[in-house]
């Protein structure tokens, strides 16, 4: 593992985005790839943003972005978290034209109410998807999609969504494990002393 | 509620800080006075940092600080997070002097591996107290410090400290319980879709 190279992820930041939807994937994704564990230099994180100015999430943290929309490396991975931003985004053109034609290699993903951008842009047509609790209703009215309530987080290969906010990081969780293994996924949840949920709520 | 002055919160932020470990506490203050919370601008969080240049997270993350050690407004609450720069920081006698004189009016509190931090200033004396399960070797040094090892977070009244990275969520759920009520606690915990973890496990 020592010497493939990392997978990068970018995750978009927007003014008012809900601090834990980033910080939890992005936290998972590093912890993967931190010293101890089984993947070393797994994955390379990075955020990615309308400009290069720093972004104020909701509650006010002031975050720098790497990358813009229009000038960021291929990415193998992208996450688009939610919080209250995302009902200005999803009026921004730029913002979903460039969510419409994103190509990330691996996987494009949503925690929270990033499942609406990604409805908006047409990622989710034809596909079961999840979104925050408070938020099903909205995601329903997308008829081309089919929500899936009860999840904790949807995963339909190539695209996957998560519920509200903390179920980013199951569904990164998740994702660390399909790519790089079980001790990996293990590693993290314990360095993070994180209990991780499953898919779906067991019966 | 509404007319009372929001506590405020500054939380320690330095190169190689845990991202989980301030992002967690940050989003549950941050959502216990958002919109929809029984106790509407109860908290305003601010970072705080050496120096007002970017920090970077573990994982390189870039954030930026609203104050400095030497400059800060008086906090109601201080939260000093781990991560794997608290070991350059523990040898830093500007970081652990801030931290010996820090007199938060409500309570002084730490994260992960910030348990160290608080113990080499002399602030877990006499007390029960955790850290991240990996460092509980490290923080059993500290002979006037009982470690409760089986603990996920410690409250010692003024002072609280908590388990590795997920669990300051656990921990900042229980502070905006005993200061705000359980009715906001409960909205945080469902607006974050977080599964709360008790103080100590059950028997």
């Amino acid at each position: 593992m020592a010497t493939r190279k990392a997978l990068l992820v970018g995750i978009f930041v927007f003014d008012e985005v809900e601090v834990l939807d980033f910080c939890g994937p992005f936290e998972v994704f590093s912890v993967s790839s931190a010293t101890g564990s089984p993947t070393l230099g797994a994955f390379d994180v990075k955020l990615v943003a309308q400009t290069m100015e720093p972004v104020s999430t909701r509650g006010g943290m002031r975050v720098l972005p790497d990358f813009t929309l229009d000038d960021h490396p291929p990415f193998d991975i992208l996450v688009i978290p939610g919080g209250p931003g995302t009902r200005r985004d999803i009026n921004d053109p730029r913002v979903i034209e460039w969510i419409r034609h994103s190509q990330p290699r691996v996987a494009l993903t949503s925690v929270c109410t990033g499942a609406l951008l990604l409805a908006e842009a047409g990622r989710l047509d034809n596909m079961e998807a999840t979104t925050h609790a408070g938020s099903h209703d909205w995601l329903a009215q997308y008829e081309a999609v089919t929500l899936r309530p009860e999840a904790r987080f949807v995963d339909n290969g190539w695209v996957l969504t998560s519920a509200g906010v903390s179920a980013g990081i199951d569904m990164a969780l998740h994702l660390v494990e399909r790519l790089m293994g079980a001790e990996t996924a293990t590693f993290t949840a314990t360095v993070m002393e994180y209990d991780r949920r499953a898919m779906t709520p067991e019966i």
